[in-house]
């Protein structure tokens, strides 16, 4: 028997605790031996929960037990997440963690952490939930250079924009809605203001390149002021409005790094993602695009997640597996004011005086309907805002 | 130094000196160590290519020579590829194959091999090209239980179907362009006939069940005898037509596997797989489904998933992964005009006589616009044939 102990028993731990009942045989397969849940921290009790004899308040005990090799940290946020993992490091536990938010903040000092004691510290289920996406980094993308990485992470913003599409409804409305149905929390921000997606793009970013993003390296776009007007211009533009999570990666090692809602061609498989589904696009050279594809959330599917790298680790795959190191490094993001993109542009008043002044600083344009709507070139924010200051203004994925 | 020896220079071996070449640095990173070819076993010479001086007619210097610690197979067909890997593994040497005939014959006897040998057989890059596919089996999704796989897995039959729907253009036609692109081989049956798509179908359904089909359990459906006529039904419907690869696994370990035509929903995410690009969906209870999609042929994508085996079993990493067990068990097949899907049905003369007979055996049915065609409920092939035996049917996916 492998003793583990969760940290968090919400809704990602108490799932590992069910996906570890309903898959024992399978796990036990894989790994060798049976995997039992020995300790479960966290500030509640759960008197009702069959594991209610193994909660406990405090993290002492589970870092002294030598019978606990692993940790599972599904806590979410910062702190006291970071302390607990760098102590369970220290203790010599390998650590697995579901929570986006410590892992973008502080990646490289845990990761540097893992190898000065030996031990792993995995994340697959901060990216995509049961999306096998990082290990696929790791393991199957080791030899290519990944160059672009695209993608919707965001369920419930991707259900409140593709509902907005279908109902022709208003933002407000549908928001509501999701809060009403538990697909959006009751403090909605993290969602849809882009700082949930900025943090998974912050993982993607190092993974891809080595180098961890600062916080503010990377804009997060919100939903907030989209409207049914903008959805319907996406449509005339040839697609749907979606919040992307993008990254590009040059030769010298600087990314493009952003979250910003953006008009998704139709020929972009993106475009066809819809309700509460997540998908993520990985270019690289040789491969070419990769898109992964599933529900990038749920209590059932991310503790999976949680589990495939309980598996490596106790199997020993983990250690063997090539270990990211996420470095930092000041000056390697490209500010998105001067990311070039084509952009939908939407001015008030006269067709004519728009384009003039837009063509000025930004090139030749395409007009979209009959309004004061263009489609420009490769351009960026900044030019098109020198242009036209108070123009709604959209990028565009073909 | 690792020293590799390539089997066959064709499209996927030359591929992999290329992706060598390319992406040295990245791969002596994951590996620890550089990598170069030292044989290249081929009947032709190549007097011009770099790697004139590394090719030999015979595999006897591989098999002798204790510094081959790994074989890439990329001959293709069944013989003489099965007898060299059996060999090379015999002579304690790792192999990574991209030939899916032999895996799809011979997996059982390979992976035994390796076993009882100590080495590694991997072939990544046997279904989906480049598209990591069959890692995530053995990694991330080694502690669920695959209940269902659903793909497109033959970029040719997709690329035929996708141009006959956009342009309206006969079978015959789209295939003799897509013949004149090199799209398509010049003796096209074994994509069109669907004999390509079920060899990948019998390899994904061994690993998801541990049960290696025989050729004979799978049906393989052509494509030969689709019409425009059957394209704008598959519309009509809510739907397009595709070539999908599909296995369900019950409990019992009995599975239900098979190549068709059939006409995929809107709603589904394959519907909107077009061209040469493949696309696969994974079922399990706990993760749900992911789809994984990209360019599932190609020199470069290929030789990429060769080039991760190769880096998995040099770093170390495929060691400790979960190996699979492939075995046989007659009887685990369900045949396919036991299998049940929903149809769609069209017959020749009078709907309401069509319909009268067709309910008759197969229950209450969909009227489909104003000709004898219909959609049934879940039913088999043979219910529908019993009650119309010259009607033209088509399965489909929602």
């Amino acid at each position: 028997m492998k003793h583990i102990a969760i940290l968090g028993f919400g809704i990602v731990g108490s799932g590992i605790a069910r996906v570890l009942e309903q898959n024992a045989a399978a796990i036990a397969r894989t790994i060798g031996d049976e995997v039992g849940i020995k300790y479960i921290l966290d500030l509640r009790d759960f008197p009702d929960s069959p594991y209610a004899d193994r909660v406990i308040h405090e993290i002492a005990p589970i870092l002294d037990d030598p019978e606990v090799a692993l940790v599972c940290e599904t806590m979410g946020g910062s702190h006291p997440a970071l302390e607990y993992s760098l102590a369970a490091m220290e203790a010599g536990k390998s650590v697995v963690s579901s929570n986006k938010e410590v892992v973008a903040n502080y990646g490289d000092l845990l990761l540097r952490k893992a190898r000065e004691h030996g031990v792993s510290y995995l994340f697959e289920a901060s990216v995509g939930g049961g999306i096998p996406l990082i290990r696929p980094f790791l393991t199957s993308l080791a030899s290519d250079r990944v160059t672009e990485i695209c993608g919707i992470v965001n369920g419930t913003t991707n259900y409140i924009l593709t509902k907005m599409k279908d109902e022709g409804r208003a933002f407000g409305e549908v928001l509501a809605e999701a809060q009403r149905l538990g697909y959006a929390e009751r403090d909605p921000s993290a969602d849809i203001d882009g700082i949930d997606a900025k943090r998974k793009i912050i993982i993607l970013t190092a993974l891809a390149s080595g180098i961890l993003p600062d916080d503010s390296d990377v804009y997060a776009g919100s939903i907030r002021g989209i409207t049914v007007r903008d959805i319907e211009a996406a449509e005339r533009v040839g697609g749907v409005l979606r919040l992307i999570a993008r990254t590009s990666i040059s030769d010298d090692g600087r990314f493009s790094a952003c979250v910003t809602p953006m008009i998704v061609g139709n020929a972009n498989p993106l475009a066809h993602v819809n309700g509460v589904y997540n998908a993520v696009s990985v270019t690289s050279p040789v491969t070419g695009d990769i898109l992964y594809y599933g529900r990038g959330a749920g209590s059932l599917p991310t503790a999976g997640a949680v589990l495939s790298d309980v598996a490596a680790i106790l199997s020993g795959a983990a250690k063997a597996e090539f270990a990211p190191v996420f470095r930092r490094m000041p000056g390697a993001a490209i500010p998105f004011d001067e990311q070039r993109f084509p952009f939908y542009v939407r001015a008030d008043g006269s067709a004519a005086q728009a384009r003039e002044k837009l063509e000025a600083v930004c090139g030749p344009v395409i007009p979209v309907g009959d309004d004061a709507e263009f489609e420009t070139g490769d351009v960026t924010a900044a030019a098109v805002r020198r242009a036209l200051p108070d123009a709604v203004i959209l990028p565009i994925l073909r």
